[in-house]
């Protein structure tokens, strides 16, 4: 859909310490079409990739584009390390049996990687840079701003969820926004059908004739054999909620899986009674999943293991840094939500990490070097959150000063707003591109 | 003098990397006795240790004492990886065989370890931080505001040249003051006499009855047998008029060696007549550099190999900091300055550091990452200069905006400011200090 050249830029593996002069190339995507070729200064607008192939967010991100155009800017998307096809030791990267490989997949080493490829590509011109993102994205460009004012002049984090950390966001807040939003989607039955639906998978599961039925009603890929097993389909049912109430956007979509428009209130609609019998409920449960899983009608099957998995964000990876720095907790409580109730426990989130990756997670990295909640010093960041969005319990919903913009889309899902524009798209997250706009004009007059 | 409790603070060797959990402890000086005992909020006054052993830098600072005890305050002075007693690998760090030990000797390792000591510290109380640092520790503190402005609320950057660095500052500035401080300190003969004087040494020095002479004259330690040995005693030269212009305080002081009162003007009394004869130039010179050798008179001899270095600053420490990231270019034109002809040659450089320590300096490190001359998203720092420090050139003299504060000290040597109040203190110091302190004080009433 959107046109670019993709390129390659070389970086130093580690940029802090002075170990190995060992470097690797990264990818982006560039594009100058848009840009004034007279004026030597120029705009940069610069996506800070995210977790997944830098080609896939430049296509779903779409804002960039269009305010590229209109504002005649150079438009580059960066590949983030350890993604894609910007992997520091190529195939090698994740070989389980070189851990050292994974050392240098951190946030400070992608920063200034994105720092490294802007100063190249500004070659000394007084081109002034914007950073985007959306999600980990988004929290990369405002950290990115936080931290190299001086390459960046201001930032739009698109559903940044910064402050979804230990001790700065209560960690049921996401399962919490989630359960709302089904609430609200099409009727209260939703969530209170999926809250049922839990007892309801271990008492058929119980057996090994439930465990086949349960495969056959849900054309499950792979038979559920164990309890591990019906706990994975359990996980991949949790994971459908929360990646719908973030891909629900009021049109058809590609973002997490093909989708329906509105999707939640598509899965809702087969939830809409309230289900005294089991049997019953579970079948609606087919159906509603369906609505994630096959809405293209072409899938033979449900892979809830993951096990061909074609999504382009890229789990693995991002397993990975939840492991080093990016260590979010998530729990929940049955009886505030339609999730099972789950405790966080560092402690035993820790040893998995050690015992799959060799990673002793830090769970206070980021807060000690971006500042948590403490954001008064900082300036020239849009932080948008659309309120059905669950990861907006993570997100700045205050300014701190005048100088950061909080923009808020009551009807907006996961970085709506930095998608393409679309004739479905609620009014506020048209006013909010609005906004988005002046802003970032802004501070390239200023600049 | 200053007294406080010398504490451990255990830090990871390596911040930014997942390859190890090794870890070592870091000394920092503690002293609250001067904060208010009933207010949990107490500010910490934090000096960010620079190149040598941190009791040192306690007793030349006596200003972060004397404004502690006035705003009560905690005094903390942190030092630096890589000094004292800091040692990452204890007596192995600096094992030749070992290179690998050097690689986490960086600024950015640094102040991390004084982020988490301030944290740690604070122990969740909201205790407003101030960095404190004079030279290279005032660019650590004006540095930890820039990155850190969630763990310090300002910083004082006493004489910290920021700018000393490839493409920001002429190489040429450091020498070319230097000799501004010598021709005006007695008579302009001064400078105009060790102008002449490489000549001259060279002319005694090109026969090996002359050389015997010259370490006569000098009372040097080591003999002058060869050229390297002549042209290492002229670098000594050129380190003493650099240091004298640095310590050139307006009393008798012990900072880079036991000096009297207003040192360069002391030298410069030994070479007010101009010398026509190389014999009296010579013998003229060697009174003027005990001035800075042995103004005890219980010095036995010049070391200008610094075989049996007792400086407090740690210059072998240094040398790989210029080697990693602290690449500062320094040159001279003997037509505009009292010094040699010489060139700044990174490749050279780079080579001699390979040779020396395995280290492939970063010249533009500090640049990409601190931004250079670029400040204006920078607050609440503090940029004191005094315009006879040599150091001066490649300062902050102007500032980028409202919330930075430069302060210009016409009669100040290196980081006067910084050092306890002394009655010889000339009047732009005193009146430095009460800016200082009033801005901090505002600092701490906002926070």
């Amino acid at each position: 859909k959107f046109q670019y050249a993709i390129k390659e830029f070389t970086v130093p593996l580690d940029h802090f310490s002075f170990l190995s002069n060992a470097s690797f190339n990264i990818r982006y995507l560039y594009n100058d079409s848009y840009a004034d070729k007279k004026n030597p200064q120029s705009p940069i607008f610069f996506y800070t990739g995210n977790e997944g192939d830098i080609e896939w967010f430049a296509q779903n991100s779409g804002f960039v584009w269009e305010l590229a155009a209109k504002l005649r800017a150079v438009v580059v998307f960066a590949e983030h390390r350890y993604y894609g096809k910007s992997m520091p030791f190529g195939s090698d990267t994740f070989n389980s049996s070189k851990p050292e490989h994974l050392a240098y997949f951190t946030v400070e080493q992608t920063l200034e990687d994105y720092a490294m490829l802007i100063t190249f590509l500004r070659d000394g011109r007084a081109m002034p840079a914007v950073a985007f993102g959306g999600s980990y994205g988004g929290m990369l460009s405002a950290w990115f701003r936080m931290k190299y004012p001086h390459i960046v002049i201001g930032a739009l984090a698109a559903s940044a969820p910064i402050l979804q950390f230990p001790g700065l966001t209560p960690c049921e807040i996401f399962n919490r926004i989630t359960t709302t939003v089904y609430q609200t989607a099409y009727n209260a039955n939703c969530s209170v059908n999926i809250g049922k639906s839990w007892k309801a998978f271990e008492t058929l599961a119980a057996s090994d004739a439930g465990k086949k039925q349960l495969g056959d009603i849900f054309h499950l890929c792979d038979a559920i054999k164990t309890a591990d097993d019906l706990n994975e389909f359990l996980d991949f049912l949790e994971d459908v909620y929360g990646n719908l109430a973030m891909a629900n956007y009021p049109y058809n979509s590609t973002f997490l899986a093909p989708l329906p428009a509105n999707p939640v209130r598509q899965l809702c609609f087969y939830l809409k009674d309230l289900h005294q019998n089991d049997g019953d409920l579970i079948r609606s449960m087919a159906s509603a999943l369906a609505v994630y899983t096959n809405y293209t009608g072409t899938e033979k099957c449900v892979d809830y293991k993951y096990s061909s998995s074609s999504t382009t964000l890229d789990n693995k990876g991002w397993d990975i840094q939840t492991c080093n720095q990016m260590v979010m907790p998530f729990c929940s409580n049955s009886s505030d939500t339609m999730y099972r109730t789950k405790d966080w426990n560092l402690r035993e989130f820790s040893e998995k990490c050690y015992k799959k990756f060799r990673l002793t997670p830090k769970p206070y990295d980021i807060e000690l070097r971006y500042g948590g909640n403490n954001l008064e010093a900082v300036s020239n960041i849009i932080f948008s959150n659309g309120l059905l969005d669950p990861w907006s319990g993570g997100g700045v919903l205050q300014a701190p000063n005048n100088q950061v913009h909080v923009i808020i889309l009551p009807e907006g899902a996961h970085h709506l707003d930095l998608r393409q524009s679309n004739p479905s798209d609620p009014p506020s997250v048209v006013d909010a591109r609005r906004r988005e706009a002046a802003i970032i004009a802004e501070w390239i007059n200023q600049a």
